[in-house]
C-alpha cells in the first residue's frame, strides 16, 4: 500500500482562517509525573485540513457527523490548476476538460499547490474556484470537493459572499480544505480518504486526508 | 464500498480517562451573525477513539505524526473475547488459537463489547490484556493493536503499573483505544483504517476509525 498524507500538521500557533480559534498543543501530563504523557488540544472545527459539512453555511444542514462516511472515502479525480496568479478566479472553462467521463469518481480535488504558502500570508491570497464550477460538478454527481487552499471561495475582501460554498453545501455536498502533497500523488485513480472526527453535531471537523495506491 | 464507523463520537462533557482533559465542543460563529457557523474543541490527545503512539509511554519515544501512516490502513485480524467478566484478564492462552497464521494481517483487534457501556462507570471495569499477548504479538510482528475499551491494562487500581503499554510501545507499537462496533464487521479480513490527526509532537491523537470492504 502505498500512501500520501495530504494533511496539514496541526500545531501551536498554526495558520487558521482569519477570526477562527487559534491552535494551542500543550502537554499537560508526563510519564515522569503520570506515569504517560497527555496532551491538551484547542483548536476550531476549521483547524488545518478539515472537512465543511453543510451546516457550516446552510442553518439546519447535514452536521459533520450526520455524513455517510462511503462518502468521504473513494476513487478522486484530482484537476490541475498550477501555476496560477494570487486570487486568480477559476472559471468552469478551464477545468472542463478534465472533468469530463466521472464514471466511478467519488471526489474531485483541485491541484493548484498553492498549500506550498501554508503559514504565510500569502497563503491568504490563494486562487478561487468559480460558483459555475460547483454547479457543473453537482449536475455530475459529484458531492465531495476538495482544495489545496483554505477555502474555494476568496478569503480576503469576500464581502462576507461566499458563492462555492452557498452553492455546494446548499446541495448537501461537502467541501474539503486545505488538502497538501497533491503534487505527489503521481498515479491515477487515487484512493482518497477524507473521513473527519466524529464533532458531534458540528459545523466541520480535522481530517488527517491521504491518498492511497492499494496495489503498490 | 462497505464501511462501518468504529468511532466513539466526540461531544462535551464525554466519558474520558480520568484525570484527562475534559471535552468541550461550542459553537463560537453562527451563520446568522458570521455568515458561517463555526465550533471550538478543546479536547485531550487521547479523546474518544484515539491512537497512543510510543510517546505515550516512552520519553523520547516515537510521536504520533512520525508513524508511517502505511502501517495504519490495512487487513485486520479481528479477535473475539466477548462475554467476558467485569476486569477479567485475558491471557495469551484465550486468544492463541484465533492469532495463528498472520501472514498479511496488519492489525489485530481485540473485540469485547465492552464498548456498549462507553458512558457509564462500568466502562471503566473493563477486560484487561495480558503483557504476554503484547509480547506473543510482537512476536509474530503485529506492531499495530486495537481495543473497544479505554485500555488493554487496567484503568481502575492499577497502581501507575501499565504492563501491555510498556511492552507494545516500548517496541515502538501503537495501540488504538475505544474503538466502537467491532460486533457490526460481520466479514472477514476487513480493510482497517485507523489514522490520527497529525498532531505535531504530540503522545498520541484523535482518529475516525473505519472498517472497509472495498469491493461490497
Amino acid at each position: 500500500m502505498r500512501i500520501v498524507d495530504l494533511s496539514q500538521p496541526v500545531h501551536t500557533g498554526m495558520q487558521v482562517y482569519p477570526g477562527d480559534p487559534e491552535v494551542t498543543l500543550t502537554t499537560v501530563a508526563t510519564v515522569v509525573e503520570d506515569g504517560y504523557q497527555v496532551a491538551s488540544l484547542h483548536a476550531g472545527s476549521h483547524t488545518g485540513t478539515h472537512l465543511d459539512a453543510p451546516l457550516h453555511s446552510i442553518p439546519g444542514g447535514r452536521a459533520v457527523d450526520d455524513i455517510d462516511l462511503a462518502r468521504l472515502v473513494g476513487s478522486a479525480r484530482i484537476v490541475r490548476c498550477t501555476g496560477l496568479a494570487a486570487r486568480e478566479m477559476i472559471p468552469w472553462s478551464a477545468v472542463a476538460d478534465q472533468l469530463e467521463d466521472l464514471d466511478g469518481v467519488a471526489m474531485v480535488l483541485f491541484r493548484t499547490d498553492w498549500s506550498e504558502h501554508f503559514g504565510t500570508e500569502r497563503y491568504l491570497e490563494h486562487p478561487v474556484l468559480a460558483a459555475e464550477v460547483a454547479r457543473q460538478l453537482l449536475a455530475a454527481g459529484i458531492t465531495v470537493v476538495g482544495v489545496d487552499t483554505l477555502n474555494p471561495d476568496a478569503t480576503l475582501d469576500n464581502g462576507d459572499d461566499l458563492p462555492f460554498h452557498t452553492v455546494f453545501l446548499g446541495a448537501d455536498g461537502v467541501i474539503v480544505e486545505n488538502l497538501a502533497n497533491l503534487a505527489q500523488v503521481t498515479w491515477d485513480r487515487p484512493l482518497v480518504s477524507v473521513l473527519p472526527l466524529a464533532l458531534a453535531g458540528t459545523d466541520g471537523a480535522p481530517v488527517r486526508a491521504v491518498a492511497m495506491q492499494p496495489d503498490a
